[in-house]
């Protein structure tokens, strides 16, 4: 268990930890079952809460008795929508995380109508689980089954049962008279389409349909309410916001922010699963009524019935190109399942079709969709996925007709410093022509593919985020750091917080202790999400270090009785100015930690910023397939993934998000769908009959890291959790088209469908 | 439930909630039992940790074998002195508060010898608490019993028995070549004693003797300690302080501090017991032995026998005054029971005796000395009380043979502004004539005694503490403000720094929620003890405040597009200067927090501090008793605190502060000792025989609250933690005194005693 300083990213500089692989701070802990989740959390006379749910997928509440569970012995109170405070519609602009407590409130207990199988419609706490649990059979609701729709295209459409009788499609003129699941739709536009079109020497259109995918999370949702008849209330809840979930339930229950203090566990994975909030309203709202906490743990049937999964979709597409390969012009439609609740991630899948690429004439249109499914969650770049397979796939197809190298193509029309995209991003300094590069002189790009086999290549682009993080540092007597950090550590952002701190101050990293705190000890942190952590979190580190170092300095000039302009920080040293050289020897952080105490008294940095200017990251991906020709099972054999980190902080956790990307995406592209039966009820709500990939059924994912520093960040940070699942269900796509020799238009490419496919063209399979 | 605005203290200001009575924000919890102590936290995989004490006052230690325990089913673990690091005995000089690692390493677990009953010399961890108490009962220990020691001044001459060979003298010319329990001895010395008590008219000689007293917490240590392989330790512990509680075993244990995550629980009382450590090592290694999070629960018997009482002591005290009262020469000698390891409150001592006075011819000699007794512990005013008792009876003696008023006698000798104490503290704006003076108007004080009653006065100095706090203010989008501190709540800070909080931002006290947060998420904070926390913490918060209000005029600033310096804050609002008052709307602070997250970001203010200028606070009480001459019991009834806070932030803690430690006082001088057999054996271990004074035992005891601000805060705070017990067993005593007619020089004037001295005179009861 000794650090290792094995340098793995292309970008040089000469750090001591940060670009190196140290011990993680999380490992022992997990691997020894000794890290505290969600449901590790017990509390004197904690009380269990169960949820009933909805059976059916659209249906109207026409009554909801709860008497004979409250007269049930051990059943302390129940909650429906009556206790939750109801909020008026929102009115437009919305921002681009639409926050509509109307939906909100609905969304977490069923007012007026259930809206798909699984939808909360009340909630039990009883002394036991099982009490509780035969309570919620007890809860009679009486429900008018009304007619559901879950396909986005035809629930846009003006004859499809509506969900919300008060929501009306945003932003057209005139105003719609009549209520539509359309809720908006989001593009952009430029250049002249049909000039661009009419030009292009080669044309090629394609229709795309997907199944939602969950983001399958181990941890189920666990949290643990506990409110005093002050008004203070404590949660610990598995979340990628401990800060935003606090600021949610506020709002909607009606709560001064500071009353709440949420404590985020240790988390068993999120990818965006965990960004807003489920049950913890109904554990707080039962803990009010029984004066008791109360502690609620979904299952996995809950989990897959009634969480986000990500938007399925259906999707039209145009490419136009030049016969050298020149993309001239780009036109994308696509139809977004928000499930039950507005909200769908459309902005984002505008500006990801085609911002790889410098296209002068196109346009984007992303509608959001409201159907009889659980609301859609973020999962990991969202949006991006489905618009770059369908992107990819096309590209490939116009390489392949005009026989050009599909990287190549892409280099040619590769988008550089201070080029736009088309939702408006100006680039600064970005990697997609090195991470195109890196793809292209791969051994794996150039390694010969065996008979059955096929090979796919796609790139993707992410906007990584910034905004508020807040970070404290502090310094102690013997030297050693402890860091106070907002954002939960999902991908490993305490390794890199640690280093980041550790290189600021010149002093070993196993001295810098990391830690996640509650609510009540820091500054708002936004989300874990949207890559954001390293970057905003990061910068927030490295300016509370930075006012340490400040702080040392003004100590030891003081100490000199030299001006604090007179001394510099290097190495974990406070050296002063060469004139005073042979009068004084430089100072350590260890001797002026030590003086700290009684002179200055306590040391420590702090920080809270919205942090401006992240960048664009990269992220090409190689994929080999073997189709199995009387299966129609599709095997990865090798599979590369190839990203502009920007500056890899922690490389072993970098590496560790490019290879759980690759795997999340080579699950959504062959195996994962949500399956409903044809009353909207979900068939398969647990991992033996929801496939995600296991090891057996991937290749070691092969990485490298490209790095392309970002200007705006210290250390040269892009946001990297996201960008590894944006461009993997494409790069597998196009793997197994080019091993059939044709083209496959719907995600999963699973067994069944494929081998369909098969049989009914009868071409053999195509490699070589 | 409603905030009251009733303003308790005499110190006027036009203050909202500051010197106001407002909701306790620790009561709730409290009175439901919801908060969570010491032993209220509960973790998987827990082991219950017992300890084997010694039954020997004094004996070396020949063998431990702990295999038979370790061998039994259900033990996990056993610890003795060989798993804790030894330290070399530490070489002076030593700072106020000894903490000499030799010693804490041999008195949390006994090495060569046992040193007193109840000494700790093996714990074991095990899957169950009746388990854990059987192993216990297993451990062989060979001892050779040594003779032992209990009468400090008997311990200091030098035929004694010794606890430390290795133990001399220290600051005695020659270096002395015998070991001795007599380790140093502080004082101080000025004018010219044998002149002044030469010009004396009147020269009044005493000697006195005390037990120790247990400061009596409600709540048994308890601490739970889990310890990871990569050297990360979490511990819960109820202390005083858990920042120095992480450096206390991080020092011991040769422990990175940025590795050890102390939190405090909600405490049951410390009245300064809880300022060091005891058990915690021993769960902290059994955890590391056995990879499994161990919990300790010492039971009242362990707390008595084992944890610091404060010190008993012999003292030889004389003072001279003229005819009119004035006090011209003092000279005394205490001789304090350290226990088994140097370090009682000699220094404290030194400088209490004679501070509340002008005496120009004065000593003070305090004697710190090993007894075969647990280590003494900080105990509310460590040091001060049984100096006050001694000091104040004689003066009190003095007045009734000058016949002078008791008050007028202090009054006419009180010390003020510019005096300088004998060791050394020059005053500043100091409240000691104010508070003789409102004690003197007191209606209580003019009260007419009946027979066999008896009124005793007295005063007492203590200088309170500042030093080392931290404390982060973070105000929510909501604007509502949580606050992170680092001293653990007894007395009531939650209240004063909200308050204090309030006061400066202008905002709802109910919107600010403090907490106490673990120390992975603040800076350093010294103990809540030395009565420092509403004095430096406070400042740390006022000033943390004063940070948000800053960036808050800041932000105004960059609304309103005008230079920062032209916007005020006032009342909760930030205000343009006068010439932009035609155009720009003053911006609250709601308005303003709403504003930042879209801005710049987070809003917080961090303050650490090393808070110097900390004042003198005095504390008159008046007693009145009356005794029984059946059974020589003595009843207290009517007692009057008279307290110069500066400034009572929360007058009704302050007034809780008053009344506590009069009782305490009370029981102190009445009843209150430690009783062991000829054989060195602790006899009254339980709280039957260990009689603290309950309800029905005490009167009502009365307040004033008397506010002369202390001008080096900002709201002129005086420590008031400690100041109530300073002056109360010799109010008490001198009340009893004047009952019975003649004096009493040994503490507790308990039943048996009273009714042996009564027989002994045969005089009749004295009043009237």
């Amino acid at each position: 268990m000794t650090n290792d300083s094995k340098s793995r990213g292309t970008g040089g500089g000469n750090y001591r930890w940060v670009g190196n692989v140290t011990r993680r701070p999380d490992g022992v802990d997990k691997v020894t079952g000794r890290a505290r989740y969600g449901d590790d959390m017990v509390l004197p006379g904690m009380l269990y809460m169960r949820t009933l749910r909805s059976p059916h997928a659209h249906a109207k509440i026409l009554s909801i008795d709860t008497s004979e569970a409250e007269a049930m012995k051990g059943v302390k109170a129940v909650v429906t929508h009556e206790d939750v405070p109801d909020h008026p519609l929102s009115k437009p602009p919305y921002g681009p995380q639409i926050s509509d407590f109307h939906d909100i409130s609905r969304n977490i207990m069923a007012r007026e109508k259930v809206l798909y199988d699984g939808h909360a419609v009340a909630a039990v706490a009883a002394t036991s689980e099982l009490i509780a649990k035969q309570a919620v059979r007890k809860i009679k609701v009486e429900y008018e089954v009304l007619e559901h729709v879950m396909n986005p295209y035809e629930a846009a459409q003006p004859d499809a049962p509506v969900l919300h009788e008060n929501q009306f499609t945003h932003g057209v003129e005139p105003e719609p008279k009549t209520p539509s699941n359309l809720f908006r739709t989001v593009g952009g536009e430029r250049g002249d389409l049909d000039k661009g079109f009419a030009n292009s020497d080669l044309v090629v259109e394609r229709e795309f349909t997907s199944e939602p995918v969950h983001q399958g999370y181990i941890e189920p949702l666990a949290c643990i309410a506990s409110t005093s008849e002050d008004g203070a209330i404590e949660l610990w809840t598995s979340t990628q916001g401990h800060f935003v979930a606090r600021a949610l339930i506020c709002r909607l229950l009606k709560l001064d922010m500071s009353k709440l203090r949420v404590t985020a566990s240790e988390i068993g994975g999120g990818f965006g699963g965990k960004t807003t909030i489920y049950h913890e309203p109904a554990a707080i709202l039962l803990s009010m009524k029984t004066g008791r906490p109360v502690r609620s743990v979904m299952t996995r049937n809950e989990v897959m019935r009634a969480t986000g999964p990500t938007v399925g979709s259906v999707c039209h597409i145009k490419i136009g190109a030049m016969k050298d390969g020149t993309l001239v012009a780009g036109d994308a439609e696509i139809w977004y399942q928000a499930g039950a609740f507005k909200g769908s991630p459309v902005g984002r899948a505008a500006d990801t079709f085609f911002s790889p690429y410098n296209i002068p004439n196109c346009k984007t249109a992303c509608n959001d969709v409201c159907v009889n499914r659980p609301k859609a969650a973020a999962y990991r770049a969202p949006g991006a996925p489905l618009a770059t397979w369908a992107a990819e796939a096309v590209i490939n197809e116009i390489a392949d007709k005009l026989n050009i190298d599909p990287i190549d193509i892409r280099l040619k029309n590769a988008v550089k410093e201070g080029d736009t995209s088309l939702m408006g991003t100006t680039h600064g300094r970005i990697g997609c022509v090195e991470v195109l590069e890196a793809a292209k002189n791969h051994p794996h790009y150039k390694a010969a593919l065996s008979e059955g086999q096929g090979r796919g290549v796609a790139i993707g682009y992410w906007l990584h985020g910034g905004g508020l993080s807040s970070a404290s540092a502090n310094l102690l007597d013997d030297g050693t750091l402890t860091l106070a950090l907002g954002t939960p550590d999902i991908g490993g952002s305490r390794s890199s917080m640690r280093a980041m701190a550790a290189e600021e101050l010149g002093i070993d990293v196993e001295l810098v202790k990391p830690a996640v705190v509650d609510t009540g000890a820091l500054g708002y942190n936004h989300l874990t999400a949207g890559s954001r952590t390293t970057y905003a979190t990061g910068m927030a580190v490295v300016n509370a270090t930075r006012e340490i170092i400040q702080k040392l300095c003004s100590l030891a000039a003081k100490l000199w009785d030299i001006p604090v302009d007179e001394v510099r920080w290097d190495s974990g040293q406070a050296i002063p100015a060469d004139k005073h050289s042979d009068k004084i020897e430089p100072m350590t952080l260890q001797a002026l930690a030590r003086k700290a105490p009684g002179t200055v008294g306590p040391i420590a940095g702090h920080c809270e910023l919205n942090a401006s200017g992240p960048g664009a990251t990269f992220c090409a991906q190689i994929s080999d397939v073997e189709i199995d020709p009387e299966t129609g099972r599709t095997i990865p054999i090798r599979h590369t993934v190839i990203l502009d980190a920007g500056r890899a902080i922690s490389p072993d956790y970098v590496e560790g998000q490019m290879q759980g990307g690759a795997v999340q995406g080579i699950g959504w592209a062959l195996n994962e769908e949500y399956i409903y039966s044809d009353e909207g009820k979900l068939l398969n709500t647990g991992f033996l009959d929801y496939r995600m990939p296991v090891a057996s059924d991937v290749p070691m994912i092969d990485t490298l890291i490209v790095e392309v520093p970002n200007p705006n960040h210290p250390y040269g940070v892009r946001g990297v959790g996201e960008p590894p699942l944006v461009s993997a269900p494409a790069a597998v796509a196009n793997a197994v088209e080019n091993a059939l020799g044709f083209t496959m238009n719907s995600l999963p490419l699973s067994p069944p469908k494929v081998l369909e496919a098969l049989e009914a063209t009868e071409a053999p399979l195509a490699a070589e």
